[in-house]
């Protein structure tokens, strides 16, 4: 049986041999622009110096996608798909930054901090590029039928990044602000990518249709469980956990899960004072936001929203069962599910 | 022979037939990312509602292309080649009506004005998406060949303006600040999606690489003179010419070629001045605006620009006639070059 520090060591050991891969493609001669993506995914400092050490995020996708491909032997033939995702992951963050004004990211600055929003946005357009440069790397049986599902869902993803937008700008009680509207902001902004991977994986592996379905349903699953954990751990977690500010989400308002579940339990006052707190038109302070997480608390908005957690991870776990991937691969995966899923201390 | 006015119809003609696809290419669902997609295109207005008269650009690029590809009698097979080049280009100046901070285009408010950065950002990023989705459209021939070339030339495009940032970061007595790092950027940023639209009626009509090469000359020496001759127009033409405020290359204190020129041929205090203006950390009033043009004209930086423009049309008229396609459409490419290439009254 495997344990939880095991899987996530071997994920990572996945997202090392793309971090192989990523780290030479972005070798693209002078421009700056290249180093400013090198050192977004961590293989360079601010004076875009080549550095051993890697200071990049988990490749959480990009490694699931390889460690499942490797189930079914087609490890290699999944590198550029699991290049291609990893990429564009980061290029959605380097834009996202600029957007949530986000200084920092995984204890760097980031990008626009550093050089400026235009060269963001300009170094991000040239990422999304080279994400899709890097499908045409894959044997063409796997290119040609990854290509049109992943070009349709990263364009979900933007897409999921306008419902965001859409949501931010409702106030709590707006009509429109709803647990289905945020859940498929959330399944779109998130979750597809992580779908995708999965699905990728079976692409690379050459399988029919029967078992690329059963693949993104694992993947779905576990991408919305993923997002929904990450938004309670964005409310409730330390700095230590996320990387970036602690309680970012509640200083930005943000309509997640748990605050649409604390606004549908709250009563009276405390509901008022609520949606005045989330209806304010800046970034909240210190003593607000505390103030917001006590009334979140009242409610046991964590409790309801770590349920929700819990039902999606039964579902990646039900997926990951009917897989025709060996005994041992199913387990790994089931292991993955409760290790990616960490609960906070409320 | 074809008048001027004939071949500026005809150019836009093919056109139309682009915006014929991207209208309906672009109906994607409720979603008001989608309509402003369709604002920026010219198929909406403010309020995401349809318009019968399109208020979009020249569709230059993809027109030529489609134009092209007629002489080899490949045009519905060039549809979505030219569909993916009109749509790259339009998301190219959503982004960059943002960096320039360009609150007009085309006599209508940009994006960004309207809706913000945050989903001009995401809405040019959607768009670029669905320039390489328009590539799917195309016959598997078509469409493997077209894929990586394409790719590639609309990375360049984002090269060229990270080069435009860099570029307009050094100061005029920069070592930096040379015509060569200017034509780089200029041939990045603007000329190679001219030439990517014309190599791309070659592959819709599927014809070998040799034809390839001369169409990618011609594109290429062509987009050179008409950003060479669009800079003079940003210049000394008058604000109908160019739908945006006039001048506005000056008051950014770009240092487009003229301006080159113009520094390398002042002398004394006249330079120092020039210098000066150009050294500015902010827009220029609307007297220096007259006054780095006054400079500019005491030493017929016009005139020298202008000369630049002549050959690298000379180049593409070479290069047109040496097409195997018939007279008239040689004929009619020669006309296109001299219609393209307004002369301005300084």
């Amino acid at each position: 049986m495997q344990q939880p520090g095991d899987v996530l060591a071997l994920l990572g050991s996945y997202g090392s041999r793309v971090d192989a891969e990523a780290r030479t493609f972005l070798e693209r001669g002078p421009y700056a622009m290249y180093g400013m993506m090198r050192y977004f995914m961590g293989y360079a400092d601010e004076n875009l110096v080549s550095v051993a050490e890697c200071f990049g995020g988990k490749r959480f996708r990009s490694g699931l996608l390889l460690l499942i491909a490797d189930q079914y032997g087609a490890l290699e033939d999944a590198v550029p798909l699991a290049l291609s995702i990893e990429l564009f992951h980061n290029f959605t963050l380097i834009h996202d930054d600029i957007v949530d004004r986000d200084e920092m990211r995984r204890g760097r600055p980031t990008v626009w901090k550093l050089w400026g929003s235009d060269h963001a946005i300009n170094t991000g357009d040239g990422q999304l590029l080279l994400a899709l440069e890097a499908l045409e790397r894959a044997h063409p049986a796997r290119r040609d039928r990854a290509r049109p599902f992943f070009l349709e869902k990263y364009r979900e993803v933007i897409e999921g990044q306008y419902l965001d937008f859409e949501l931010t700008a409702y106030s709590l009680n707006d009509p429109r602000t709803t647990e289905a509207a945020y859940l498929e902001m959330l399944t779109k902004k998130t979750s597809v990518l992580v779908g995708a991977a999965t699905a990728g994986a079976g692409i690379a592996a050459l399988m029919r249709d029967e078992e690329l379905e059963r693949l993104w349903n694992f993947g779905l699953a576990l991408g919305r469980a993923y997002q929904i954990c990450d938004d309670t751990v964005s409310i409730w977690g330390s700095g230590d956990m996320t990387g970036k500010v602690p309680h970012g989400d509640v200083r930005e308002r943000k309509k997640t899960l748990p605050v649409l579940i604390a606004y549908e339990r709250l009563t009276g006052t405390s509901r008022d004072e609520f949606a005045h707190l989330y209806g304010s038109k800046k970034s909240l302070s210190a003593d607000e936001i505390q103030r917001a997480i006590a009334l979140m608390n009242s409610v046991d908005a964590y409790g309801a929203a770590r349920a929700r957690v819990d039902r999606e991870a039964g579902y990646a776990r039900q997926a990951a069962d009917s897989l025709a991937i060996p005994e041992v691969g199913k387990e790994l995966l089931g292991s993955l599910v409760t290790t990616l899923l960490p609960r906070v201390t409320v």
